[in-house]
């Protein structure tokens, strides 16, 4: 079974009409697939229209019970179920889960040293035998970022982290791309031409001379990880390109 | 293959003493089974502290674009997933479902005609094949009552009418029994007694002497024409006797 697993973030997840597309490209996608999908600006909206405090440290939120409860509806339930029933009217047969669904993504509460982030989670465990087997009855699994601990507790996840972790899994029992939509063509030069492959020998020579820099550096980092964790390769490209096997940069 | 659907109403739901409690028994129930959970008080809460207006015709809310959102977040989205990650806790295999993932409900929404109550959906078919193959993984479907229409659209409906439906079509492939939980011990005389079994017959003479009454009525139609659909049983009991075979109401 070759597998591909693709992430999109906020930005398709925020405009409608890039959303749309992205689900029309995700149904047309050929073989088994699964979903990752992240948040957006919903979730703020939703807590701000609830008059609910938004707690920052370092520049990161603070996910307290309220916050956890906005997010657990908003990406489990808005975003996932809106995604779902756009990919089933799309012939695409999409089963929309978190991780405490079927028990498929285990996750740890991150320690509360030296920075409590409240209910926010490191992923732990993948069934992977669990979504092969949902892939084997053609349906593509669609995740959330929310997982659960196994006793009982919701958590709010990384989606990229999602995404890499339930790659390296399948990639245990199935040839596995993991594909990272966002919002530019890929990862780009200088002169804002796109970086067709990128290996481990030829990132240190991208980060020395300053090419790749900022957050693109732990993002191809990741990458790199899930290729070394047996994904055959991770492809970061725009959405609006995801039809487009020559698009964006392959890390492998 | 021997299968239990149960519902659950928002008298569980409200109370979490009661919701775990439920959640410990339901996972102890044997053999495959189905939770259909209906939604309480939470939607109504959330949209008062979103400023939203609840509209009601005839004392029946109207689920506009706004109220639908509250509704898929509230029921697919929060209860969905603590109900889901409470039964993982308690080591039963939960599968939180709207009616979209897996395409496992498809419904209709309402005719506008003469009151356009929006977002509402009536139940018009059941995959009981897909429904069936989770069960026979071990895993425990858990359904919201938001539906889709296959369309791309989201619906709100009856938790009864799902539950129903559900174990009508499941009857087709399965010995089915349905289990109602509310709030009473069951179907009650005028001295507060439970009376065990009903079947069309009695259900005749208990309405034309006054002992059924009200909206005890049409719970019992709908359970009659869940047992002419092929439904081995229903039992109308409170949440806290699940564990208890002999308790409540059957009617066969």
């Amino acid at each position: 079974m070759r597998v591909t697993v693709v992430k999109i973030g906020g930005n398709v997840i925020d405009s409608p009409a890039a959303l749309k597309r992205f689900i029309a490209d995700f149904a047309a996608l050929r073989g088994p697939k699964i979903l990752v999908h992240g948040g957006g600006r919903e979730a703020t909206r939703l807590a701000e229209s609830m008059g609910l405090e938004v707690r920052m440290v370092d520049g990161r939120r603070i996910t307290d019970e309220k916050m956890l409860d906005v997010a657990v509806m908003v990406y489990a339930g808005a975003i996932n179920k809106r995604i779902v029933a756009g990919l089933q009217a799309a012939g695409c047969d999409a089963l929309g889960l978190s991780g405490a669904d079927a028990g498929v993504v285990r996750a740890r509460r991150r320690s509360p040293e030296p920075i409590d982030f409240g209910f926010v989670g490191d992923i732990e465990a993948v069934a992977a035998e669990r979504l092969g087997m949902f892939l084997e009855a053609g349906i593509s699994p669609v995740l959330s970022a929310i997982m659960h601990d196994g006793g009982g507790t919701l958590l709010n996840c990384n989606a990229d982290s999602v995404a890499s972790a339930v790659a390296v899994a399948l990639s245990q029992v199935a040839d596995t791309e993991l594909v990272y939509c966002f919002e530019k063509e890929g990862v780009l030069r200088g002169d804002g031409s796109v970086i067709g492959e990128i290996t481990r020998s030829l990132f240190d020579v991208l980060k020395s001379d300053g090419t790749v820099a900022g957050g693109m550096i732990p993002k191809i980092e990741n990458a790199l990880q899930a290729v070394a964790g047996g994904v055959r390769s991770v492809t970061i490209k725009c959405a609006a390109a995801l039809g487009d096997a020559s698009a964006g940069t392959i890390i492998h």
